[in-house]
This record gives C-alpha cells, structure tokens and sequence, in this order.
C-alpha cells in the first residue's frame, strides 16, 4: 500500500515519527467512516451528473466504496496511522483497488468540506438517536407517574418539607426538562441539517458542480450559503453537545432526588438490587451507584462543552488544524448522554416507591401551613397578616411538639377568631392536593390529565 | 417603614447583620423592578377576575404599583437590604402607601413563581433587544461585503495563504455566523415565553385562580404546565446565556481577524482613529483595542455559561436559594454581548480597507496552485497526480524565489507535458476568484446576490 | 481639567463616544488607588535615588499622590471614564495639582508594568486577608469538632449508612480540606510576590533605574526576570483564582451536608434562626438560605476560573487589550469567597447538632456490619467469606426488620460456627468508633489528639 | 473464574447487564495496575507486620501480585467487566491461583481508600515525568535563545509593533512561563504525596495497623490524618489538572505565536518540513499543523479541569460514586499535555527563524518612538510633553510615508528645540535594543546572562 502523505509533493523532509503519531487522528474519526463513504458517494454520482468524471470512473468509485464500507464492517480493513484519517485511509485503500479512478475521487472537494459534512451527517443521526432514546425514558416516567398520580409526598423547597405534592406531579415535572430538550433538539437539528460539500478548501471550486443534488442525496435540507463560512463553522456540533450538557443537568437533578430517596434518612424509594452495587468492606451496603454516576458524568459533558467553545474562541477563518480537536469532545458527549438516558429509563421503569413512608414525611414539617394561611385568607385577613398569624401557630406547636392538625381547636383560635371547626378540613394531607386543582398544579385529577397530553406529546415527537 | 420580613412569624432570633448583607440580592435584582410591577399588576387584575380580590383593592394595588413604578423611574425610591429583595421591597413599600390591600397582594403566589415570571419576562425583553442589534451588526457587515464584493484578498486555512477570495465573500462568512445566532434566539424566546405564574410555592394554590389570563395580559405564549417544574426551571436563561456566548464566540473570531489585519504584518484594514486607543509610554502605537475587547469579553461571556450549568447540576426540586445566584450572570452576559455587538456594529461600519495590501498578498503564497491542479486535472490527468505534479512546481518556484506565473511556459512543461500556454489564464488572481462561481462561492457576482438574499433576511427577522 | 488622553499625539480623530464607555476600565480597576500609588510612591523614590528625576519633583509627586489618597479615602475625588482608568485618573489629577513634576511621573515606566504592580499587590494583600479569614473559620470547626469528640453520628459513603463516626471525626475533615486550602494560598503567593515594576511598555527601559530598589520598597520578595513575561503574564491571578475556586468546592460540599442535616428528614443540625430565612407564602419554613446560597456562589467562583483561563489562552506576546478583563473575575471571586468563609465561620460558630437524632441514626443501616465481618476474621475466616456471611445476615436482618444486634446468638450463628456471645460487643456504636483507633481514625481519642494538632498548625499559619 | 461481585451476599437480584456495562471502570482504571498492585503489596507486608496477617499467607499474596503483574505487563491477563474495576480483577484472579490467602487481601482495607492511594500513586509518577519532559522543553527554548541573544524582532503589543526586543529576550519569555509552571508542579507533587492507606471505607478500622509503615513502603512523604476526607478528596488530582492546563495555556501563547510567524505575512520562522503538513486539495500548502494543534489541545486539558471542579461541586461526605469519573480527565490531561510539550521540544529544537524578516519589520512602525521621546526627557522635557511631541512627529513621518530616523534634522527639531544631531544614534534598533540593558530588559549582554542562570535552574530542578 502505498503510505505517501497526500500532500508532499512539495515537502523536502518526511514528517517527524513523533509529529504522525501527535498529528493522526485516525484513531478517533474512524468512526465517520460510514458518513465518509456516503458522502463520497453522493459526490462521485453528482460529479458524474455534471460531467467531471465517467460514467465508468463513477461506477468504480461507487462500487469500490461500498465494497471498503463492508471490509470496514466485517473488521477487515487496516487502519493505519501514517495515512493521518479517515479520509486518506478510505481513499488511498479505494486506488490501491481500483487505480486511477480513485485518484478522480477528489477532484472538486478537499478535506475540509468533506470532514465538515461527515461530522454533520454523524451528529444529525446522533441527534435522531437520542431524540429516541429520550421518549422511552419520558414514557417510563410518565408510567411511573400514572401509578403515582394519587401517592402523597412532602413537597420540597431548600430541602425542607413546604406542602405536600403528588408523586406523580413531581415525576411529571422531570417529563417538563426532557421535552424541552427533545425539543431543543428538533431546532438543533435543523441547524445541523446544512451541507457543506462543494465548499472544497475554503473558496468553492471553478468546476461546474451541483450543490443541491449532492446535499439532496445525503438528504441533507438546505445548502451552506458561505464557502468560508461551511469549512469552518462547528455551531452546530457546540450546539449538540450544550443540548446533551443540559440534559446532563437534568439527569443529574434526577439523580440527586433519587439518592436523596433512596438514603436511609428518607427511604422514600428503591431503585432495585439490579441497578445497585454494594461495598467490598461493607457488607451491609446497597448503594445507588448508578443514580451518582449519572451525576458524576454530568460534569463530564459539561467538560466537554467547555472543551469546544474554549475551541472556538479567538480562531481566524477559515479551517485550522486545532479543529481536529472538535472530534472526541462531541464523540463523548453524545456516547456518555446516550448511555445516561437508556440507563436511566430502565431504572425508572423498575424503581418502586415506598408509599408509606413517603405518606408519612409528608405530614411531617407543619407541610399544610399554608393551608391554614389561606383558610384565614379566605375569612378576610389581608395574607401577609394571616402568614404572620400561622407563624406564630407553627412557633407554637413547635414548642409543644405536635403538629397543626393535632392542636385543639381552642388554641387555634387563640391566634385568630376567625378559626372555627371547619379549619381541620384544610389541614388534611388529601386536602391539601386535591384542593390544588389547577393547571400545573398536584391535584391527582390534574396529573392524570397531564398524564393523558405528555403521552399524545411523546408520540408526535414532541 | 415597616422592615419586618416577610417570613419572620415564626423565628424566634433576628437574622445576623453579616447574613442580612450576604443572603440580600436587592442590589442586583433591583434591575427587575419593572417586571415586576407589570407581573404583580397582571396577577392582580387575575386576582379580581375570580373574585378572590375585591375591586377596590385590586384597584388601589395597581395605582399603588404605578405611582412605585414612576418614583423608582425618578430615582426616588430607597432601596433597603433588610428588605432582601426586589419583590419585598416593592410591596412594603406599596402597603405602607394604601394599607391592607397591599397585603392581599401576596395572595395565591409565592416569590418562588413570581422570580421565575420576572426573569422570563426580563429574559424575553433582553432577546428581542439583542435580536435587534445582531441585525444593525449585520446590515454594517453586509454593506461593507457590498463594497467589496471585488475586493481581492487571501483566504486564509491553518493561516497560510491557501486561495484568492473576494474581501465580501470573506464578510458574508461573519454574516453567516450571526444569522444563525439570531436564528438560535428566535428558538430560546419560545422556550422563554412560558408564564410560570400561579405556580406558587411549588404546587399550585387552592385558589380559584386563572392561569391563562395572567399569562395572557403579560404577553406569554403558553402557560408553564408542571407548578414544580415551573418554580426551579432556569433553562431558558441558561440557552440564553449560551446563546450570547456563541455570539461571543463569533464576535471573538471576527476581532481576532481585525486584529490581524490591523496589524503591520498584514496592513489589510483600519479600525479608524476613533476605535483604537495609543499607549502611554510608546508616541507612535494605534491599537485595535476595540476589537482586544471583544475577543477578551467572550471569555466572561463563558464563564457565565459555565456559572449557571454548574449553578443548576445536582439540584434537588424545587426552588434553592442557590439559584438566587443566576442574576448575575445572565445581566453580566446581556450586557456584555449587548454592548459587544453594538460597539462592533458601529466599528464595521468605519472600517476601511487596503485594496492594495489585499491584492498584493492574495498574490503571495502560490495563492492560484489549485487552479494550476485544477487545469490540468481538466486536461485528463487524476487529481492526486495533479496535486503531485504542482507540488513540484512549487517546490521548483519556491527555489527560485518567483510566484508559478512568473515561471517560463517551458519550465512548467517540464513538469506536464499537458500543460500550454493557455495555462496564464487560470493562474490570475481575478480569474481564480470569478471561476469559483456556484452557490457559495467567492466568485464576486455571487457576492452580490447573496448581498440581497441576506438584506432580504435581516428584513425579515429571519 | 484636562482630559486629553495620555497618548493622543498621532491620532486625527477623538475617540467614538461609545467606544469611550466601552474601553473605559475605571469603574472598575479605581478599586486598585491604593495599590497604583504606593506603585508609583516606590517608583518616584527610586528615580530620585537613581538620578532620573530631582528631589524636588520627587518630593512633588510623593506628596501630591499621598494628598489624592486622601481625598479618594473620603470620596472626595471624580473618576472620569474619559480618563480611561485609575491610571491615568490619579495623573491627570496630580499633574493638575503640581503641574510639570506631574508630567515626569511616567518617566521610564508603562502602564503595562504599572498596572501588572497594582494587581500583584492587591492579589497578595487579599491572599493575606483570605488566609486570615480561613484561620478564623477552620477554628470554628476545630472548636465544635472538640466539643462533639464523642458524638456518634452515620459516617456515609454514597449517601447510605456506611458505618459510625464521630462528628467530631467528621468536622476535622472539613477542617483538612481547609487546611490544604491554606497551604496553596501560600503557595500562590510566593509566586504572586515578584515585581513586574521596570519592565516598561515590554522590553525594559533606556534610564538607568534600580529595579530592586522599587521592589524593596513594595515588600516584593523577588524581581521578574523577564520584561515580556512580566507584562503580559497573568499566571498569578488565574492561581489565586484557582485556589479560591477549591476553596468554594469545599464549602459547596460542607454547606450540602448542613442542608441535608437541617432537613427534616435527617434533623441532625440547626444553623440558627440568625442564619436561615422564611418563606413568604408557607409560614412554618425555616430554611438554610446561607448554605444553599454558599453552594450556589461556588458556581461563580469557578465561572470566574473559566473567563481567566479562556482569556489567556492563545494570547500572542505580550500586552493585549484582552487583558482588561482580568479584574472583574478576580476581584468577584476574592469578594465572593471572603465573604462566604466569613458568614461560614458565624454559620459553624453558632450551629447546635441534635445529638439523638444523630445517635438513633448511627443505629440504623446495619452500620455495624463491617464490625461483625471483621470480627469473623479476627477469628481466622478470610475477609471475603467472612464479607459475604454478613451479607446473609444482614439479608435476613433486614427481612425480619430488626438491627443485627437484635438478631439471637442462635440465629447468628446459623450463619457462622465462629460467632460466640461476645459478638455483641462489637456491635454496639460506642465499641465500633473506639476501635477505630489509628492515625487518622475516628475514636474520640483520635480526635481529641487531632484537634490540640490542628489549633497548633492553625496558630502557626500552616 | 469467579465473576461473583464482591459485595453480593446480600443482594437478591442480579445487577442489570446494561448497569454492569454502564458502572465498569475496568477499562479506564486498569492503567492503574502497577500502582494497585504497589498498593496491595504495601498492605501485605503490613498486615503481616502486625501480626494481622501470617507470614505465609502474605508471602503468597506477594508473590501471587507480582506473578500477576508480570502477567499484565506481557499482555496476558483478561480483564472483565463483570469484575468491575481493576482492583476486583486483580484480587480475583489471585485467589483463583493462591486460594484463601487471597480472600485475606482485602482485610482492613476498603476499595476507597485502596484507589485514593493508586490514584496519589500514579499522580505523583505523572507529575515527575511531566516535570522532566518540561526540563526537555525549557532546555529546547534555552537553547535557542542563546542562538539569538542578539537577532532583532518588533517586540509587539496589541499585535502592533511596539519596540524592538531580542530574539533570544523573547523566548525566554517563554522560559519563565514553564518555570514557574515547574515550580508548581513541585508544590502540587508535595500535596499528592500523601499516603490515604488505612482509612479503609472512610472511618479507619479496627485492626492493629500501621499506617506510617505502610506509606514508608511507598515512598509517601506523610500519612492522611482524617479518614473521611482521606477518601473523598480529590483535591490533589484538580491541582495537578490545573497546573497542566496552565501549561497547555503557556504551549497555546507560544503555539499562537508560531503559526503568526510562520504565516506568509509574518515570515519570521519555519517550524520545518517534519513538524507541518500539506493540503489534500492545496498543492502549494505548508501548515504549521503541530502548533494549532497544540492550542486546540489546550482547550481540551481545560475542559478535563472544568469537569473536575463540576464533579466535586456539592458532593457531601464521604466517597460518592460520581468519583469514579476522576480518572478520565485526569488521565487525558495527563496523556495530553505530556505529548504536547514533548512534540513542542522538538519543534523547537528545529526551528528556524529568518533573522532578515524579523529585523526588517522590527524597522516598521516607528519602533524607536519611544527612544526619541526619553531622548527628549534627558533632555529635560517632562515625560508627557515628550511623548506629545513624538506623537506628532509620527504623524508628520507617517503623512510623509518614510521612518522617523529618514526625517531630516531640522524638519524634527521643528517639533522640538531640544533635538539636536546626536539624535540619530538613538534611533538605530541596534542602540535602542543595547540600551535597555538592566535586569529582565532585552539588551543581547542581559540575554546572555539569562540564559546561563536559567540553565543552572533548569539543572537544579526548578
């Protein structure tokens, strides 16, 4: 095989051995291997179209390709670090079999706009995959929040018990910051959706070529409309990864809730011995691990969003080499985010929930004061007096170690004679919910008509 | 006035005086007071609607509210720490003013969805300016491309002259970035336009209240579905926070470039006398420090990106005081990249341009090699033969310390027999560029049209 | 006043007013008066001892700068954005006041050496003060660390029951982490401790100055070696900023744990009325505002470590204007961080701890697991079958829903033929912290010993 | 062999095959075998120290780890994912050869504080590695400047030209940037150096041990003295991370450098045929790929650091899962900059520079205005009506499109009384770079001296 550099006609010395290993990068963008044998392709058929090549070099090419594409797959092919990437790989393989068509392959293209569209064919698919992977984990939660519509909890603000919610109102809440990421995902999509082919090394090319029937091809929707601009533009890659950056975040809020719930402090639920590991010292152990790594590789993705932008910042048009370093950060973003969602789908679809004691932290925390302020209100006093007058309930029966619902009414009235028998109604943890029965609120009724419009949602892609 | 918390029925010690200093946000979210108001103003008028205010009180809160409005617009409002923020401020102030009726205000809302209201709509205001001024950026950037839509220049890969471009063409790459930006911004203000308002606390309230109206009258396009997802949600200010920090990204390139065109070295532009600034030591410097700013500038715009990703990681629902802490960031990254842009538009406008310099390094650099390659690949012979056999031309030239063109036609026929004396035409630096004449490339009749295609967008928001 | 700029010479046109506000630095760097004149004090004095100015313009300058201190002390003094910084501010107004002598101030100096003095001297004024602070709360910590010697708490790993510990123990932790924190800054400021003063605009100076003259005078330890390094290297403000990012790491991690202590559903420590906030709709709330809020300043803190790092890198040599935006992110994060080590201090110095909670806390979790299992190895079982045997019992523990040490000898020693009645001393709370007895360990011994160590390192600046 | 997970006794379900996918480490940690088995060997000889274990069973542990090692080191060992991580495989093929005495490894240990101590182990090895590779480095640079203690450059601020410097001054510029990164690597290594062994899960354990004996064995300056924090700090990871990617910042500057000076309007240096690479499509094209990719690879190391930070943000005590994502971006941080500063090495160790382009520009851009202007203090004028007045002549000599020194006498004394024929001298590079000759200034004799003292530094370590 002939492992000439593509470009050193013009070179007196070879590369230094250390510089070819620094510089390759074939061990990373092999992977576009797919993505650079169909945009290859779409290119041969359009310069074929347009005359620049044969029928008869076109075919060779294409066959050829395809041909490398299953070699590829089967693990029958060589890669080798001295042809720097993927690109020199497939092609200086396809002239070692097909001769001097496969040197035609490049004419009217350079690296730049080809590694450009093989990135922005990888990243739409990767998109679409996740897109995917995002319904089944919004269709586990929102199972679990049908179970759940009418399960009691404690409500937190600041980590202390406010007033008591649905468990399925809580779960429908993560279901919110996943549509919107799937849906910030539809509008990086499109952005993504651009072909750059046919801006070749950075000013287009003086052949008679067809940007739109290779765009077409590859399904691409619109044309880069700025040859400059496509060979050095990763937007839509940054945008990918900031997408899977904030999904992280809320996988890792998730995360958090559910090493909070599965502590011995709150033991609210378990997310199952299949998706826990325990102690090599302690025996006793049964450790939400896969909820805390979840969160850990949160940060690892943010890393990576850093990575890109800190990338970008500051470099002159057009293409420079330190974009070869765009790879592997949106690589591990979409790898880690992709494997954070599966695994956390099928730890939601098996997580049990301890009703009991959920029920019971519940009424803890004087958690339907609110309640109380609102029946006062209801009576007439102004609400901030009525929350000063709840107060001073709370300090009390703080002091005598009970809760609201079990002073007598007597005291009770003590701090208001608005007060009267009917107070105790509000007080109920059941009351508390049902009577918050609008729109976005934890009314069971609520969330299962919630329940019912996050389904259609999932379904229509939204 | 009365400086009693709004919160303190049921505490038994004053807030320490050092805490009072450190938890007050009053200073920074001061800036919100408009929104504020329009958010109390709108809940009102909800409140009365369905009956849960009478209206006279709803009356005499927002005469209340509009009088506050008018003295803070005249500077004639204190503003107190021991009042914490913004909304307590506002509201002491409106029931010292009208009495009981201020204190019904507070009525089926929390500070928790009334925040999250104001910095929506804050956040809303804050994109349609910034949309705004990103298009009198690019109405300076594209009249300029205009100008010199045959101005020739050197396209720059890895910073090496690689091919002749138009000066226009190279100014419609910039366009480009900003035109996806602003499309980006068009997608973060849907996700903004959500009225969280009537979430309360955390879980809806038991008020008969309508959620819909009050979002209607502030101008929202939906209605937050899930009251806990509404109260601890920051996405939208964190997309938007990206999205200035892409901006800024972008900003940072076209100012590394002015940079160096502004410098000795290259001599291509001229930022103008009134957008450089001199040195205090050294009589003779000019230095582009506008543009110094810019690019520095972009890297607080990140920071504040990475605040807000790492501000929200690990959070358990709902509302934390930790997020009382993403103000800062999103004012410092609007004001930023708002005063970025603006600065830079009025820079573009002044710019001037050194057709000569352009021209002359264009010439440098065996910038029309490819044209070379491409003739004779035209000629039949395979494009890595062709690179290869022009590799030796340069490499010949190079010794010779003369451009190709300026070779004898013999001499290049003693690289390729295919090559005749027809070959000057291709090695011209007007007709390089005029050849590369497809949709987005450099050729200066594309320039033009694409001149209109973009005015025609910037007029249409797009 | 005059208020031309101080290198206007050359240039035709005046600076765009808008550029003025943008580029104008002084609203923010005023904040280093201080610093810049004792700079120039050190300068004036040694360009009087080397000849290059006469006494009497010496004198002249000493005194009308240590006048303008004065007034600037009492807010008697009018920056001017059209005087672009404190540089120049402080000049402008002394040339005012002296008249020629002013003029000469600038003599063999640049504002690039100028102001990388003033920051290095206010970096290391504020790694004294923060060094300071730290001491101050790493006391607080070490003095309830000495009064909870011996209260037993759940020590935890992944947020589950792990095994007992003493708080003691545990706040000594908090107490290590500071103490690392201490010796970085340390670190930091011997590097921060070396004067740029000389090196001019990049490259020295033509007078014959003595810069180790200045630099005695300013206290610096050493002189920078090299006049393009010392102007353009910012090396010692990102390490300061590094060091107070980790710093806010730690107290992230501390104020975690006091949220999750304070909740309810551990109940285990109380930060004070002085040191939480209400709620202004739900009246029983008490909540840990300034933890939460510490944790969510740690975001901004390293936000700031990001704008530092973005900023520099990629900077050619030496000077660029980039360089501007240094200050903010280095004066919020010293402010940030001063002041939550401050409130931190108040925070632990008034915490009370619930010692039942704690204790009944430490009893569940089969926390004594470890205990039992190395009590079978003791007896010579290999620790992985003897790690596996307590895995069975405390399965069966857990069914029956009783403590191992509930469990009959009978019912034990089904599980082990080695198991004899004096198990159960391993397996009460006290027995399994005092056991733990080793450099390091958590018996209250240890910790009693830990604590005498840790007041001698503090009061020896370690 | 066994697949059992070591901690299964009391778990009934099976862990889910995508979990066990999901939470192996095995592939990233079993880099760490070396220091693993390290660890373990410590351990054993301890243990058997104390009497914990026997002489024959820890003879047989040793032996077993080094045989296993050796097995490792020839690539003759399976590693499984279902072990976990490479502590587990490890231990579990060691029983698999020497039976129980294997199980008895593990006793007073846990794989908490078994993988601080590998991570602190191979920290430390990477910190002396990097260190030596920047001593090649610095060395390379040093070395070059010697070679151009006297070649003439433009000294530039704001990438204009400012004053003339020295080649050799310039570089070693760079030489204090690694120095004081050396230096912190120094501080950084001190804090590593700490042996975490013996604190078992988090909270010491019951055995006899001795801890100092066992961080003896393995060369550990001193012994943790908390527990808790011995196995949750990550602290001394983040540094090291840090400090590389200042280094990578440092390797960005000099990179960013390079590719100007390599750029066609620069022409000041060639990094030579072995350190660039050509163009697929360009046949003329010679990049300085190595250095652009060096400062994309700084961006890289940073967003490792920013994953770091992230990570350890708001973790509570003691290990959480979440860490078990530590070792990538320390590994690849480490990875990174250890190739980059090694390629750097060579890079510079074969540049050229052209002295000619270098000193023609340095003669662009009135470089000597401010020789002229402290020509005229000596000769009384103040410094500001000096520097006013060289303004002036820059402008006369820029109108005129000639340097200052090709002005005719009279025309400058027409600025200025003061100037007489003498004035010239002044105003040659050669006399300009000459005269700034004190400590840190650019005169070839202070060169000259700096490169002895930094070599002598370089030898001693520092």
């Amino acid at each position: 095989m002939d492992k000439k550099k593509p470009w050193d006609g013009r070179f007196d010395a070879p590369t230094d051995s250390v510089v070819e290993a620094f510089t390759a990068s074939v061990v990373v963008d092999r992977r576009l291997y797919e993505q650079d044998i169909a945009g290859s392709v779409a290119h041969t058929k359009m310069l074929v179209a347009c005359s620049v090549l044969s029928q008869q070099d076109g075919d060779a090419i294409t066959q050829g390709l395809e041909a490398i594409r299953r070699d590829i797959e089967q693990g029958n092919f060589d890669w080798l670090d001295e042809l720097e990437d993927v690109h020199m790989n497939i092609e200086t393989e396809l002239t070692r079999r097909i001769g001097d068509a496969g040197k035609r392959l490049h004419t009217a293209r350079s690296r730049n706009d080809q590694v450009a569209t093989d990135m922005r064919l990888w990243v739409r698919q990767s998109i679409d995959h996740l897109h995917g992977s995002l319904a089944t984990l919004r269709t586990a939660i929102v199972d679990q929040a049908e179970a759940h519509s009418d399960t009691i909890m404690p409500g937190f603000t600041h980590l202390q018990t406010a007033q008591p919610v649905t468990l399925g109102h809580h779960l429908l809440a993560w279901n919110e910051m996943l549509a919107r990421d799937a849906n910030r995902l539809r509008d990086a999509r499109l952005r993504t959706d651009v072909s750059p082919l046919g801006a070749a090394a950075l000013a287009g090319t003086s052949y008679p070529i067809d940007r739109e029937m290779s765009a077409r091809s590859l399904g691409f929707d619109s044309v880069a409309r700025n040859s400059l601009d496509a060979v050095s533009d990763r937007d839509f890659a940054i945008e990918y990864v900031f997408t899977c950056s904030l999904i992280m975040v809320h996988l890792s809020r998730m995360s958090e809730e559910i090493v909070l719930w599965a502590s011995d402090a709150f033991g609210f639920a378990d997310p199952g011995d299949a998706f826990c590991t325990g102690s090599s010292i302690m025996p006793q152990k049964k450790n939400p691990d896969v909820a805390e790594l979840i969160r850990g590789k949160s940060a690892r993705v943010q890393g990576s969003l850093t990575t890109l932008m800190t990338l970008m910042k500051g470099q002159p048009l057009t293409y420079n080499r330190d974009n070869q370093e765009d790879k592997q950060p949106v690589f591990d973003a979409a790898d880690t985010v992709s494997a954070c969602v599966t695994v956390m789908a099928r730890m939601m679809a098996n997580m049990t929930f301890n009703r009991d004691a959920m029920y019971e932290a519940a009424g803890r925390g004087f958690s339907t004061a609110t309640d109380l302020a609102d029946y006062l209100v209801r009576r007439g006093v102004p609400f901030r007096d009525s929350h000063a007058i709840v107060g001073n309930v709370v300090r009390h029966a703080q002091n005598e170690k009970v809760d609201i619902a079990e002073l007598e009414l007597a005291a009770l009235q003590g701090f208001s004679g608005e007060i009267e028998a009917d107070v105790f109604d509000v007080l109920t943890l059941e009351g508390s919910v049902a009577s918050r029965n609008h729109i976005g609120a934890t009314a069971p009724q609520r969330v299962r008509e919630e329940v019912a419009i996050a389904r259609q949602r999932i379904s229509e892609g939204l």
